[in-house]
């Protein structure tokens, strides 16, 4: 055998099959609204832009330190203790070419064989991915739709065993919205700390949360729970600049050493304009964040209100991120010109006949729901969602 | 313990040590010239910068396919068919943060725990520590002095075991500079293929030859050993885009669609503006490589010439890279100021109180020389060789 174990081990991409569908649809020039974009559908903002556009008049285009510069690492040191509290020396934080990648180096440098972790589902399909490729199992907690997909501090305490090694915690959650609130977080974290396992927190959405709701931050819940904690978080989704590839993490020393050090063997620095405009985003206005955010909470409101006025479909309230859970488990069993629907790959590809591209929740878990994104025009949305009504009424 | 076994077999940086002393004393304001240099010291050509500044204005900053732009992974496929006759596939090539990054990528699909790895010696120092990350075990092959480092067919079959795997071959050589013929290529290819095991050919230097060498790849040995074959390249070293973080590798099917898979969920894309720009690199005029390769070139006659002249001191002459190895054993067992000098650490260290920073070889598994950049200026360079000959001067 010639690919190792650990590469063979990772799952084709469920959704692949319905995205070439619908490239080649709109190839033979077809209508096909796609619900599954994962970016911001906005521009990175001009003075990010510039910002960029001076890095290369300056001939900033050497290596850098290779877990970032050192102004960087500094102002997301600040920005860690101004926006949660969160005290940090810039030796604690190893910027990566984006969020994901800071994900995969926390992961490999606490994950190895036969450990476990922990993961609420509905998850982000990418987590159980890179817990087979380090060479851990995943342990999946369902999430209580009852409650916005969350999961309580007893669903923690009944997963944990002897090889738990790691919860991912997600809030922001990408893909149902759901926002955890400070006191449901404070209850987890000490289940988590009486438990001595480790938390990944991925806040990458963590500007992205709408009508006042707030973020808080797992990392402060204790000292102590800090000290076992990575908090993953980046520029892709709040500036509209998921192209730039610059992520980061916030850990203790001891991890964040180590990480360092394999980041400098394995990838060495993220590109270094994208570094310099990324100073820029940190430190200039929120100005266009704050306009994308108001755009996205009309779309969500509108979004929430369209779904429900649909006989057969239903959907959890999101209070965060981009996207909707919607879901579709009343059409299983019903007909769609003469063909079952069994699930949610199922009602992906009908859709997709109806010119709607969604994601099969099954590929998070959760086979219930699909996942729509919202970082789509209004009209767009408006659109989509009489088709996906049509399609709900020729079921029923 | 917190950390995985395989973040915590990376060893400490040999030359982490002499790095801060030297930024220190320049900090003191003392004057060092820097001859560790891994990076041209020129900038990035302007047509590159202003393709980089038009993908901005465009609004190119989103993300790419993970494995990178289809036109630019065409365009690659292009490249190594027409410089090298090697027929690839876009498919084939896969567009990474930086050649390291393809080389982390190559190494992770291709070796797991208990394969070894041939590596000539010395060896780019960031090749054992990615082969122990992926749990195998280096097994070095020292080059022959006395043929510019090189290492024989002969060699190799001797070193190969029922547990080899890869053969990591790199003409030409950091830190070595030495470039194989064709002819010597092909015997090893010979002794390879009838092995059936891997290269992983990093060819990063490729176009930084000099005097009319060539550069001759080992997938070109035959269509077997292509089959078996992952080629690195990027634009670092070449355009002197070293903080773009743009490289790729070109492998079998089997093996692309692997690594493809796992970057999906490791890194995913390379920052979309450096590979825009790198587009622009590899379709527009090389006029700039030109003169850059000239200038490379006058400084490696210079200091050859100037080394020679230095009694006590040799080096064997380079054909590519801008590195030389300066053979410096003939001081070790004498005394500079009182203190003995017991190998390349020790030379180092001492070179650094002249005034002159170097990396010891030993960080590339030779202690008997030191590396010299030739990537800084002639006057820094001819400077930096008057304080080494009155080093040497003061030892003997």
């Amino acid at each position: 055998m010639s690919i190792t174990k650990r590469i063979s081990a990772i799952s084709p991409s469920l959704t692949l099959a319905i995205t070439a569908k619908a490239k080649a649809m709109k190839a033979e020039g077809k209508s096909v609204i796609g619900f599954g974009a994962g970016e911001p559908d906005f521009n990175t903002p001009q003075h990010i832009i510039d910002a960029a556009k001076d890095a290369l008049d300056k001939g900033f285009t050497k290596y850098t330190p290779s877990s970032g510069l050192p102004s960087l690492r500094k102002k997301i040191a600040e920005q860690f203790l101004k926006e949660q509290g969160l005290v940090y020396d810039p030796s604690q934080i190893i910027v990566s070419s984006g969020a994901k990648h800071s994900i995969f180096n926390a992961m490999f440098a606490l994950v190895e064989e036969g450990d476990e972790v922990l993961i609420p589902s509905p998850y982000w399909l990418t987590y159980p991915e890179v817990v087979k490729v380090c060479g851990g199992k995943s342990v999946f907690i369902e999430g209580h739709k009852e409650n916005h997909f969350k999961i309580s501090p007893e669903d923690i305490r009944r997963a944990i065993t002897p090889k738990t090694k790691v919860l991912i915690f997600n809030s922001p959650s990408n893909p149902t919205g759901a926002v955890y609130t400070e006191e449901e977080i404070r209850a987890i974290g000490k289940v988590v700390e009486e438990a001595g396992i480790w938390v990944i927190s991925d806040e990458i959405y963590s500007k992205l949360i709408y009508d006042g709701v707030k973020h808080f931050s797992i990392a402060g819940c204790s000292e102590a729970l800090k000290e076992r904690t990575v908090v993953i978080n980046g520029v892709s989704k709040t500036y509209a600049m998921t192209g730039w590839r610059i992520g980061w993490l916030a850990a203790p020393k001891e991890v964040a050493k180590a990480i360092d050090s394999f980041q400098s063997h394995a990838t060495s620095n993220p590109t270094s304009i994208s570094q310099y405009a990324t100073l820029a985003a940190l430190s200039g206005s929120e100005e266009e964040l704050d306009k994308m955010r108001e755009v996205f909470n009309d779309r969500r409101k509108f979004m929430i209100e369209r779904i429900r006025a649909i006989d057969g479909l239903s959907c959890i309230e999101p209070d965060g991120a981009f996207y909707i859970m919607l879901v579709v488990n009343k059409l299983y069993g019903k007909r769609f010109n003469g063909r079952k629907i069994g699930g949610s790959m199922d009602v992906a590809d009908m859709l997709l006949e109806k010119g709607v591209a969604v994601v099969p929740g099954i590929a998070f878990g959760d086979d219930e729901c699909v996942r729509l994104s919202y970082a789509i025009s209004k009209e767009d949305i408006a659109t989509g969602l009489d088709r996906i009504e049509e399609f709900v009424k020729e079921v029923f």
